[in-house]
């Protein structure tokens, strides 16, 4: 309760699937990185933890994210939308959000009437999740 | 062709519904502002006219930002991510983007164990939508 996810559980607006989908923003350069989804341990073990919890549709399971790749996001503030059924969490990223190894997720854009990549990989997927041969 | 919406149809994997999310951002504060949906049509408008258009999920109907509210979003940029399931759209709100008068949606935050409101509305929903009396 202390933790305020009893407050937040209630004001929110779950899918038939028991899902809400969450945008990680990080907070102090505003950029935002990735949209997840949580269910609601998610949302609880995010609140008691301080570190950012998804449900992981494709594995379907809890997924503390950066648990493989090492690359976290620790909980700066979590906020709710006006109809209980978005979050918007400000975070800390460590490293990069993106499993292709980019910063954030969004890095193709129309530009001209193309869409076309706008950001290279800073690291490569097997740096993050261990190629050890 | 020439607005992209054909490349970014390609890349898209629409939800059962024919969905995605898409994320607002105001293109040059870095505000997150609302989480709305689009369907493919809402994509060819939006990059067609470059006014935001979503789908209401609780209206069923092609929803062009602004329309009762006079609240437009107009499109600086249209970004995808890495697995063609979310959108960002960077934007250029006029007013709110908030039903209920306030700059963004997510205005309750989990401060000390509480959901708290941190911002007040702005405008008040009768000047938005008009009770004219």
């Amino acid at each position: 309760m202390g933790d305020g996810s009893a407050a937040v559980l209630s004001a929110l607006r779950f899918d038939e699937y028991g899902l809400v989908p969450a945008v990680a923003q990080q907070h102090d350069t505003g950029e935002v990185l990735m949209l997840a989804w949580m269910n609601r341990r998610a949302v609880e073990e995010t609140l008691h933890t301080g570190r950012v919890h998804y449900w992981s549709r494709s594995r379907n399971k809890l997924w503390r994210k950066g648990e493989s790749s090492g690359q976290v996001q620790r909980l700066v503030e979590l906020r709710v939308d006006c109809d209980g059924d978005t979050l918007l969490l400000l975070v800390d990223q460590h490293g990069v959000a993106c499993h292709t190894g980019r910063r954030n997720c969004f890095f193709r854009a129309v530009r001209e009437g193309q869409l076309v990549e706008i950001a290279k990989p800073v690291v490569t997927p097997g740096e993050l999740y261990g190629e050890k041969g």
